[in-house]
């Protein structure tokens, strides 16, 4: 078992501007008893987007010293049937809802076991029906945190029966890749479901990359680094995260390639 | 006396941006000697609105544990003759402007005592005429935190003198209500000024509220919360903080409604 | 040397919506073990806007308890050849890139060494090339909040090596007087880089000053704050920051004038 550090790192769609993460801060602070530290990741998923808080909890988790729990509450089917889950990894701990959320950072740190969250003693009473970061998720973390035996938190869960969601696709073909898009920041980047090797794979023999979007077909050069580019130009790299991405110098590739996380994108050794 | 958490939850219209609550954050670290934990409940309380403070303070604070200090600065009215005070509650303290921000949390818990801050020893100097939050409403807040009587920040004030701000009306008529808008969420969500079980009363009949606003008249569907809503469709329910509201699902239901905070709108049981 | 607090004020133009700052945060607790405290002081600087990072940092520093490590990340050069810096002043340390943006504060603090950031034995590895606030600055932070000695950051630089930013220009002329725009805050309000006295040397005769600006002159009031402003009026007054600043009451003067930081304006005495 990860020995407990006492930290949670909370990552949420709440958004920065409604007291919902405070809330949830409060919470902690009080059934933590001010034992337990927390630490904001983001709450700027965009709302209900699963992929997206999957991969910054991805990119994030492996930052945080080991026993911290993640706290990660994007939660679309928040009241209906989807389980509250938390998940034992080699050097860490998750909370969150059963949508695929916790998969790819768990499964890379990897499961020692899931348990669904059933301990309603711990919960925060009348527990809402769309307000389970602060009455169900923000209690059971404190709770482990704090170094509970994960068995308190409710029975076992086979590892077949939770949600799986795969952020990366490996490079079948040499010549044409099919990728998702997985993440945009605040530059209109374009973050790409792909591994890390696909970028020199498709840039190995001129350098130079044909993108297809809904928007039309285009050319993007590969380059060390978003800085390396030219005004205007597109361009295919590996970003501080580790994944594929393509960026717009001076501009938003995601407004040029008019593309959302969630859509595929095709990409053409050139 | 509420014994002391050494926690200060910080609440203010300063937004994420500027550096303004950073600034306060620094004063509380350095007058608080490190012995005191702010907790940010939010800094996006539209500018000036001492309504949406009110709101969020009042649905926030019973999160927090006992002898936590709210400082809560929404103050259109600082450097004017408005007083800076503070409040003993129950289990708590409230810092800030006496322009009935902090009145329905301070009053729900149960007032102890209303004092008004004028001890200059423990400002910051020279007090500024527009950033009171940082020169002194923190210090004052940092003092209250470590457990210093309250008897130091200033003299006792009659409960009758300060500012009231009453958040939520009765459903006098059962067949017709006069609903403020109290607060609007990232979604256009819109938070009625109401009891709680003003919407079982509404609801009652049919399931069906007419609402009439600047822009016109609406129907509105009773559920039991939000994700319930067909696209489209304006519902009414209790949200999660225990306000009547009314949401549009896939829209905006301030936009649709034209409404803002502190709007009158009327609710008609059809 | 400043005895170490085990704090960092953070500033960023990572935003607060992308995992970046968040990374930083586990960074810190994670090379830290938990003894280290981050306080956030913004992370919406303008991106790469040096001036608006100094002006920020300049600000807000001297709230700050001393020890403080001050983590300033607004780096438009990382990747290049521009170098990593620690700076020792009387009272605090600063961590940054060389570009300027730790200048003023350290300057009026006191400068007591400059050091070069190259012990790579803290560094995160593989060091990436556009995300030093993770890599380098923020183990480097570390070390000097909990109290290594700063010889063991790197070589010493001699004074006149590293870059300069003067954030203030004197009033040479009474009469008029050329001012670089180096803030706008969320309302629009426009902080010049003067000295403070430049108000009252601007506004000594009637009380009124011309703003030149490429979308045309105006003329502001003198007034003591913000808020004694007509609705429309544009007016002069020294900000809650000590800055002269130019406002519009319920208007943008950054919109009014067509201006954005790093511009010039020329005010005239009138």
């Amino acid at each position: 078992m990860p020995s407990p550090s006492g930290v949670i790192a909370f990552l949420s769609d709440f958004g920065w501007r409604d007291p919902y993460a405070g809330i949830v801060r409060g919470v902690v602070e009080s059934v933590g008893r001010g034992r337990v530290k927390v630490i904001d990741l983001t709450h700027d998923i965009p709302p209900f987007n699963v992929i997206a808080g999957a991969y910054v909890l991805y990119t994030s988790y492996r930052y945080f010293p080991g026993g911290t729990v993640f706290l990660a509450v994007v939660d679309p089917g928040v009241g209906t049937e989807r389980k509250p889950i938390t998940i034992e990894t080699r050097r860490y701990f998750f909370v969150g809802p059963d949508n695929g959320i916790l998969y790819p950072a768990a499964v890379e740190d990897g499961i020692v076991e899931v348990r669904v969250i059933e301990n309603e003693s711990v919960f925060l009473k009348p527990v809402s029906t769309s307000f389970h970061g602060r009455d169900v998720f923000a209690p059971t973390a404190v709770l482990l945190a704090l170094g509970t035996p994960i068995e308190k938190v409710g029975r076992r869960l086979p590892l077949d029966d939770i949600a799986r969601l795969e952020l990366r696709d490996r490079c079948a073909s040499e010549g044409e890749v099919r990728a998702r898009v997985v993440y945009i920041d605040v530059f209109g980047n374009v973050a790409l479901g792909l591994e890390r090797e696909c970028t020199s794979i498709l840039c190995a023999e001129r350098g130079r990359v044909e993108v297809e979007s809904r928007s039309g077909i285009f050319m993007a050069s590969c380059k060390p680094a978003f800085s390396f580019a030219e005004p205007g130009e597109m361009v295919l790299y590996n970003n501080s995260l580790g994944f594929p991405e393509l960026a717009v110098n001076l501009g938003s590739a995601a407004e040029v390639l008019k593309t959302g996380i969630g859509d595929m994108l095709v990409l053409r050794r050139r």
